[in-house]
């Protein structure tokens, strides 16, 4: 059976991106390229739980701020966290008013939030654009899943820090015979007015990035049961989407300027490589982990990286988006991963089984 | 903006339906028509959370059984339930190895699942055939959102009974221009192998079912922050999507011989009724909501109806669908509705937000 969905029907445009973070991640190596940060963590909330609804709010405000939209110019939103019953988000982007699809799928939601929107934009001209936005937030993260960060409890070295952070991401249906605008040059950008900015770049933007392929993970369940070693759980998903996708599209890594995980980490990544090579597949020049460009290890007491659904969403959103729309990445395969797990699953000892979720991207030369 | 999706690549039709459930739900008047029931609520595991797991596993069996379809033969499947973190869905589905999607939409899952499965469809002829399935447990879901069973807590009029059933669809991507196959006569389809069965209809099956169109719907806060009252949080919702659906595809209410919610109780739908009426639009004589079918309420102790992720998806999989094929409806407009809260949000003091999305059905004679 065919797994790869290729988006054929038009031009699938990642157009603008946001990204917003606490105090660790603001102090990592990435801490300049996100767009808000707060350093207090809280984000004017009583409660981290609020805080991360705000969290979401701002990020996607941001988002629409560059795009010079409206909420209401947005056709459905892709969105989802690791609260339980996803509640960050539904009390976070309620009050935008737009058509809403939850989605859950763990720290990969941001993979499958992209997946999902160009394949709707792909569907129909009734959707002309749609919005993508992930979130995480450490002391909610933590309280729910393991121990209030209060409590000081220690943590094993393959545990990972959840990152408090989101990105949002703003997509368009460009019909196949459209034409890209071109960037509106540096002297007269900041003086254009909101309405010409609308689908314009900034100068330095001299690529446009497209989704044009996806396909949807398969839950790979490797028998992990310790909610301290996320990275191994999910590392045989990812290995399973990689090996499957470039089997099917007959193409290797080195067609790609770089493969790209969401979070697996300093443990899951090092498992990842190694299932991949005990089937002939070596990534290793190409594998870069968002989970593991967050932080500064030998700065930060973060144990094996970075996780959470806002870490591959803002290190996408601040960092590789931005440098596809530079023109340095050209061709980029994503998979966000997720771990599948609750903390009734883990006390009832239940395994953690991984989900991965392919988008493949390219940057296209499109005028300065 | 628009909201409609109108599913013009193809034709989307729901092939195949299954259900199962517990044991207040198969003393209901419903009980004849579910596919499988367990008296002891267990489904054989050891936890309710396990049981629900299970629930969902079945399920998704029957249908595939009744389709003669392998579960290699399915390109996606869409589900979701109550659970934190969705992991009743995610453990109980891994074992088919199945393409996963993760949706969160609370009690609107089901319909937020036939929405994006028939999107996808529509999108492209690399998903032939996608799965939708949902479900909730009773018990599994009081003890998490409330109170365990055994603490006996008192619940209010308003209250409604999480269903312990799951509901599961088979869809499939019709070309244009592909002529439906008619139904195997009755003597010869018992008799007729698994392959001759794969897009074989039953005899009394005289019409298909497709999905025309859809309307993702929006997150909309009524600001109700009672727990025990889920109708009024999702009330507005429904109205909401029934009032932009009507308006903008410029159809009545006299259009449709049925216009179907999820779960929105007594309680609710006395609600959706009077918020509609208030703008001008009577449903009374077209209005069903699942949640009031599925028991009785004189026999039966459950206040002010069913809810529940599996509540509208086995109603619609054993009654309404099965109903359709034989031509007793034949255009209906199905609103799975959702409560957006978790645990913490309640005692925190947020309001419980609602959503409701569309999903416009329609049955067509195709010979006997």
């Amino acid at each position: 059976m065919q797994r790869i969905i290729k988006l054929d029907n038009a031009k699938i445009v990642i157009e603008y991106t946001s990204s917003a973070v606490g105090h660790e991640e603001f102090f990592g190596p990435l801490g300049d390229l996100f767009d808000f940060h707060d350093e207090s963590d809280r984000f004017g909330a009583r409660t981290w739980e609020l805080a991360e609804s705000e969290l979401g709010r701002i990020t996607l405000n941001l988002a629409l701020k560059k795009a010079g939209l409206r909420p209401s110019d947005v056709g459905i939103i892709f969105a989802g966290d690791l609260q339980n019953q996803c509640v960050a988000t539904s009390q976070g982007l309620a009050s935008f008013g737009i058509p809403y699809m939850g989605l859950y799928g763990a720290c990969s939601t941001c993979g499958e939030g992209l997946l999902s929107s160009s394949v709707f934009l792909n569907s129909s001209p009734a959707v002309e654009r749609a919005a993508v936005v992930t979130s995480s937030h450490n002391c909610a993260a933590e309280r729910q899943f393991r121990t209030p960060i209060e409590y000081g409890g220690q943590r094993t070295p393959t545990a990972q820090w959840t990152a408090t952070a989101a990105g949002a991401f703003i997509l368009r249906r460009m019909e196949t015979n459209e034409k890209e605008i071109s960037a509106i040059p540096d002297e007269n950008f900041s003086k254009t007015n909101l309405s010409a900015i609308k689908n314009a770049k900034k100068p330095s933007e001299t690529h446009t990035v497209y989704i044009d392929e996806v396909m949807v993970g398969k839950i790979v369940d490797g028998g992990v049961t310790d909610a301290g070693n996320m990275g191994a759980a999910m590392a045989p998903a990812a290995a399973d989407s990689i090996e499957t996708y470039l089997k099917e599209s007959a193409r290797t890594p080195e067609d790609f300027d770089a493969i790209i995980t969401g979070d697996l980490g300093r443990e899951g990544s090092e498992i990842l490589c190694e299932l991949l090579l005990s089937v002939g597949i070596n990534i290793k020049k190409k594998h870069l982990d968002c989970g593991m460009l967050m932080y500064d290890f030998k700065r930060q007491d973060v144990h094996s990286g970075a996780s959470g659904c806002g870490c591959s969403a803002s290190v996408m959103a601040s960092h590789f988006i931005p440098e596809m729309k530079k023109g340095k990445y050209k061709n980029v395969m994503f998979l966000a991963t997720g771990a599948l797990m609750s903390p009734s699953s883990i006390q009832q000892g239940g395994s953690i089984a991984g989900i991965a979720p392919v988008v493949v991207l390219r940057s296209d030369f499109s005028g300065r």
